[in-house]
């Protein structure tokens, strides 16, 4: 999905929501692990709930990979699900790889091509050639990791640099920003650190920036929107277990669509009040 | 494994090398092709004919991950074999991993407990509690990366730290070696910047380093050794193509292992030379 289409997306929707899908099979409701497939039950269905109030969905590779091959399978098939039924949907893999060139490229071909995810979460650490082989197909996305949304972001990405009025990752995204376009680069900016946005927005007035951290991890929407948003809008929002793991019953994707439609309605009036 | 038993090993096999298992299917002998399984049969044949040179194997996630289901059945299935019949071998799963900390904690569960691994190799951007869920098990390991071989290593990892003679990776190493200890922490340091070693052993001298770029990369393992060498040995080289891939007739596996002899003959007298 490209740039202009995901724009569209959001002003039809009327929502810059992604609901990720951190499938933890401890967290989903018991009556459901007794499916032949419990993990891809319980997306299937809060994919087809939340999908009407969301313009994204992504999916923590990490909580797949530790199921061994069977979460790989409810990975891909999760993946091939929105794919068929809400093509329109802007799918991406939070997989945070980044790798010498070559690896890279693997990755690339991993979640682009077998996978047709749209975007990829990406480590900046090993700098452009682990970064540029994600940036080669049209309509494909690397999010790069800049202010996360954890304790740890505060060990290296806050960092004073040398010579410089920046700290680390603002010197990620002022140097990354030149390897790409905004129509195939996004960052990932923690919404716990809503002040830091109007200097990220200094740096990079035109991307999209993928927020993790509103709801569980106790970021603001309307801190985010007034300091994040652009005339594009350029955020993409993401909720995890405030919407998948609000309930355990059996309505629990009744329960996920109504906190997903709050979101939406909240992100609706932003969007409103910010000309969109 | 364990420091000790790892030590062991080294001097008992008299080698510190790591046989990479980048696999990929694209060049492998092409007799192997019509094989059932290629990949594994490749790796199993590849296995048997280095271990008695090598005390390690790293198996790169992302070609792996590049054939999808099939890919992981591969890889879990290669570690596999290794544990069954070498199981003094260090296994290190090269993935590159990080991220926050309930997350890094099912990677830790899918690479420690699923597939057995000794060690992953972590990217640090993230901070602490990214690391922290890798070094909470008796004898596994978090290969954490400081300065890699690829020319992206020169975006952020060397850049001056303000109020520092410290750059990036130098901070990284003196910051992450509290969080563990010499038993449950190493670092990825490239063979390509042999002169670094030098200030990296005054950060830590007592940790293991993983370093690959030896062979196809262009490192020269004197110079590692002369740099980086410490009285417990405190090195593991890792060459991959110039070893799985020296050659493509059906003698491969003789081939790479003369090409993992020549190295280990050379190991074994840097060893004597240090005292070892």
């Amino acid at each position: 999905m490209n740039y202009k289409q995901l724009v569209q997306e959001i002003t039809k929707k009327r929502s810059f929501l992604c609901v990720g899908l951190d499938t933890d099979i401890n967290k989903i409701p018991s009556f459901l692990k007794k499916a032949d497939n419990p993990v891809f039950e319980f997306n299937k269905r809060i994919i087809d709930a939340t999908s009407p109030y969301a313009v994204a969905f992504k999916l923590n590779t990490a909580f797949y990979e530790s199921y061994g091959v069977q979460g790989w399978l409810d990975l891909e098939k999760s993946i091939k699900y929105i794919k068929t039924y809400y093509p329109d949907s802007f799918i991406i893999a939070d997989a945070k790889r980044g790798d010498i060139g070559n690896t890279s490229k693997m990755y690339a071909k991993a979640f682009f091509e077998s996978m047709s995810c749209d975007a990829i979460t990406v480590a900046p650490y090993m700098g452009k050639d682990s970064v540029s082989p994600f940036l080669e197909s049209d309509g494909k996305w690397a999010i790069l990791l800049a202010l996360t949304s954890n304790e740890g972001a505060f060990d290296f990405q806050t960092i004073g640099i040398k010579g410089s009025e920046n700290v680390l990752f603002e010197t990620v995204l002022s140097k990354s920003k030149l390897w790409g376009t905004k129509e195939n680069m996004m960052y990932v900016v923690g919404a716990t650190k809503a002040e830091s946005f109007k200097k990220i927005r200094e740096i990079i007035p035109d991307h999209f920036l993928l927020v993790p951290g509103v709801g569980a991890q106790g970021g603001d929407l309307e801190q985010v929107a007034k300091y994040g948003m652009n005339k594009s809008c350029g955020l993409l929002v993401n909720s995890s277990r405030a919407i998948i793991f609000a309930d355990n019953t059996e309505d629990f994707d009744k329960i996920a669509a109504e906190k997903a439609k709050e979101m939406q309605l909240q992100m609706d009036t932003l969007l409103k009040s910010y000309g969109l």
